[in-house]
């Protein structure tokens, strides 16, 4: 035993999380944060996004009510209101978190930590600590890939830059058609911008089923989207991208780097401590064990899942493995990979949890899809008309009748996708989800029409 | 055998879609319905409230978006334009539904039917036609209690009248605070309407868990409550009601009469043909069966829920059931009454499924809550700021960890209920639930929260 119980480094989601379940649990904990609380996602990432791509829904449907008798003249997006509100609510949601890690009894301290080995962690200020338990939850940063002319630009932001300028960019240029990507392109189009988007691979956010995805380039309004194009250089404003016809550019006032997040695995110790560490993350098995004993791996640093909630998962398992270490893995206590839901929250949303088509394929399943549209919901054409995007695609196994993926596009995506979360975790078969009543009128009850429709 | 394999009396949700099964499965199906396909929900209940409703959510939005950085001027709701949508889209819905029965073979006649006996049933035309099976679906109709000035009244209208009203009245007068009243009250508050409800009860929504019901009376804004206040007379827009501390009134141009509905027993031949009925609906178990061989009921008439999504799931029990007779009732062909949600469509929105508090205590459970505040949610904070109503309350039993019910107030509650559904449906423990990876940032990981804050 050392001078804490454990101690967690970095207060992102993960960090944060596992330190007050294990603070509640009557562990003593340190919480080792050289920023603010919150992490990436609290500071910079999915809250600040989710704040300002909500005004701007605000926003186009202040211009757009007229269909609904709604009417309305000198609709205005203020845009330095929009970023005070939005800084507004991540001060909010920090404070938040503080005064839950107190509440749990976690001793929090403002300082970069590194890991010199099991249960040893020295502070920046020079302090050595033991502790029976680490917890490394480090997080991610944004890859900056060396693409010439990107380096000491001024129009080159990252994603962190760009929630930061002073004004909506006239033209935007956005390099990578990830989550990041999407969301800052629809946020800036509907605002205004003229938006690019150039993505490498041949369809945009890779890690959607295809059919969604492509749904979702589709639909989202406003922007210019260059599939299977590589970026080259950028020129000040000028991004130079080769595609399959020769090189081709565009000219814009801001570019945004969005080409992903790298695991956080430099700086604190991972390679001198003998971690199993690569590029790629730090390795844990299923309940987030690494190669060192008691040294414990979550969040975006394992490099599996650089989702906020995942990291909510292997937080929740971390502790409790920890606090219950007896024995094989228990009920609650394995990652299950497959089950861990997406969304991406641009206009119109998207979501969605267990296996795409193609991977279902490429794992040997017999597969029965449905896809259905969001225009068989009352409540969807009453609150977006015939026309608006949407709908629904369910994977399934059709020899054994189990539920594998389920894919949205459509309002309120994200809100309604937890509930196929919870059936693909209990292993629903389409049979099981047929009986599920569901409320009406909902847009989430052609999720129901889509089990229905698969021909099982 | 007769001129059908099944005839179906009433074309509503539960009638619509038994129809639909049944034909798709190769069954020669008559769908007998007098007025339009879609029933009281789609003509002139769940759908046009919904479409008149989220016009008045982006009224209110348009008019409050300041905090947001988004600003407006000269917002206007345009009632008549607001209507001309509401018909645009339940003329597209009842388009849908006939193309439907259509698509699976069904033939639909406009026609009144009655009921003989088993599989006999008399058109209004006169032609009898025989059927193997005959569903009846016959719906709801508003109750109209013998209040005193209420007949004769044209400031009285029930909710079908209210629809069609021709312009927003200054003060409306609400007699009953269930889920039309509540969503009528709010609406019409919305719009600028001063609005009174009048409840007989102690609490509106008297199906909901009595803490998320006063919550939604305390959130739903511009609208004054009277609890406990029995309606004695209506003279002209002027309602008098008793009180415990004694007799009182209010002025209104325009008084809804929404004490409930009643299944429609009457006019159809029930009585004659030998049902088991009352005026609390055609008694059915829990395959949907009546008292007479091959006669089956479903929906707003059997009483034991008038609601739409209930209909729907009688309609598949029922139709499984004929289709699939041998033996006793699979997977799949029992219907579930506590797993049926509700929702509530008012600003904010309501819902829920399951057992509430009370309801769990009197069904003899040792109980454990847990009410979580929405301001948890990051997206919530952002999107409502901190003052906004919104919640989350999970019932279980503290002896075996079943969830019991799930109830939520605040944005899209009614697209996330129906996830609280299939984890009833699939007896869910609150371990079960706990393991669930709800996406980052959402509302609907408050659930999430209030799960992980049971003392279990």
């Amino acid at each position: 035993m050392g001078d804490y119980d454990v101690i967690v480094i970095g207060g992102g989601p993960g960090g944060y999380l596992a330190a007050e379940r294990l603070g509640h649990a009557g562990k003593k904990v340190l919480l080792a944060e050289k920023e603010r609380l919150g992490g990436t996602c609290v500071n910079v990432g999915c809250i600040p996004t989710k704040s300002l791509l909500h005004s701007a829904k605000l926003y186009d449907h202040a211009r757009h009510g007229e269909q609904f008798g709604v009417t309305a003249t000198n609709v205005t997006a203020d845009w330095s209101a929009m970023q005070a509100w939005k800084t507004n609510v991540v001060d909010t949601l920090v404070k938040g978190i503080t005064g839950a890690e107190r509440r749990a009894g976690v001793e929090v301290v403002a300082e970069h930590a590194t890991l010199l080995g099991p249960g040893a962690v020295r502070l920046a200020s020079g302090a050595e600590h033991r502790a029976e338990h680490v917890i490394v939850a480090t997080g991610s940063v944004p890859a900056m890939p060396p693409i010439p002319g990107t380096a000491d630009n001024d129009r080159v932001v990252d994603s962190t830059g760009l929630l930061a300028i002073p004004e909506i960019p006239s033209r935007l240029a956005v390099i990578g058609g990830g989550v990041i990507g999407v969301e800052f392109a629809s946020l800036f189009a509907t605002l205004g911008s003229e938006v690019t988007v150039i993505e490498m691979l041949d369809e945009i956010v890779p890690f959607a089923d295809p059919e969604i995805a492509a749904a979702l380039r589709t639909a989202i309004a406003g922007v210019t989207f260059r599939l299977g194009a590589q970026v080259t250089s950028v020129d000040g404003g000028t991004v130079q991208y080769a595609t399959a016809d020769g090189p081709a550019k565009v000219d814009a006032d801001v570019v945004l780097m969005a080409v992903g997040r790298r695991p956080l695995v430099d700086g604190w110790g991972a390679v001198e401590s003998g971690l199993d560490v690569s590029p790629r993350g730090v390795r844990v098995d299923d309940q987030m064990r690494t190669n060192l004993p008691n040294v414990w791996a979550i969040g975006d640093v394992t490099g599996r899942s650089l989702l906020a909630h995942a990291a909510y998962r292997m937080a929740d398992i971390a502790a409790a493995t920890i606090l219950d270490p007896v024995g094989a893995p228990k009920h609650g206590q394995t990652m299950r990979w497959d089950t861990v839901p997406w969304a991406v929250y641009s206009a119109p949303e998207a979501a969605g949890v267990g296996l795409t088509e193609p991977e279902a394929i490429r794992r040997g399943h017999r597969v029965v899809t449905a896809t259905v549209r969001h225009v068989l919901s009352g409540r969807f054409v009453a609150e977006n008309g015939l026309k608006a995007p949407g709908s629904t695609k369910v994977v399934a196994d059709a020899d054994t009748g189990r539920l594998l993926g389920i894919h949205l596009i459509g309002p309120s995506s994200a809100e309604t996708i937890w509930g196929a979360a919870a059936a693909l975790e209990s292993e629903f078969t389409v049979e099981d989800l047929r009986q599920v009543v569901f409320p009406h009128p909902t847009i989430s009850e052609v999720i129901r029409e889509a089990v229905w429709a698969l021909a099982l």
